[in-house]
């Protein structure tokens, strides 16, 4: 199934910031990154539940927010996107769209 | 139906702090902001068609990225949401998720 990850963290704090960066390195162990803060996973139900777990060790749930959006496949029929479609603006991570 | 609108605008200029600020006013007038860059619409295809219309015109389609997750119903079943969940964050905009 796909599911579509998107996170909020509160980055004005050092402590924030190094939130975020575990929160990304936790999803591009399950999927792609599309936006910043927005990741598409095709995963089982059981990834899905590891993927959670890690996800909600991570966040601070007074500060952030995560979602997951579940997508019925087949997955085209559910997502569009416009715009920008491969550049490298995060670090020097690629981000592949 | 419901639409979840994810938005990627680069910010680096003025000019695309000022399209950020208009992609999220035109998805005010549509749905719910639940994170900085993420709103979920409830929709009929023509108000998605109005909406789809209105963003395409506000993004720079060689700096920014917009995507749209159609979720199936029932919208409870395809999402789940951890963390913060009453804020007031973004300038004087509630934000309620």
């Amino acid at each position: 199934m796909w599911v579509v990850v998107c996170y909020d963290v509160n980055t004005e704090t050092r402590e924030g910031r190094r939130r975020l960066r575990r929160v990304a390195q936790a999803c591009k162990n399950y999927g792609q990154r599309v936006q910043k803060s927005v990741f598409e996973c095709q995963v089982n139900e059981m990834k899905f539940e590891d993927l959670r777990r890690k996800l909600l060790r991570e966040i601070n749930k007074e500060q952030d927010n995560l979602r997951f959006y579940r997508l019925t496949e087949p997955r085209e029929n559910h997502v569009e996107t416009h715009g920008l479609t491969r550049t490298i603006f995060f670090d020097d991570e690629p981000l592949i769209v």
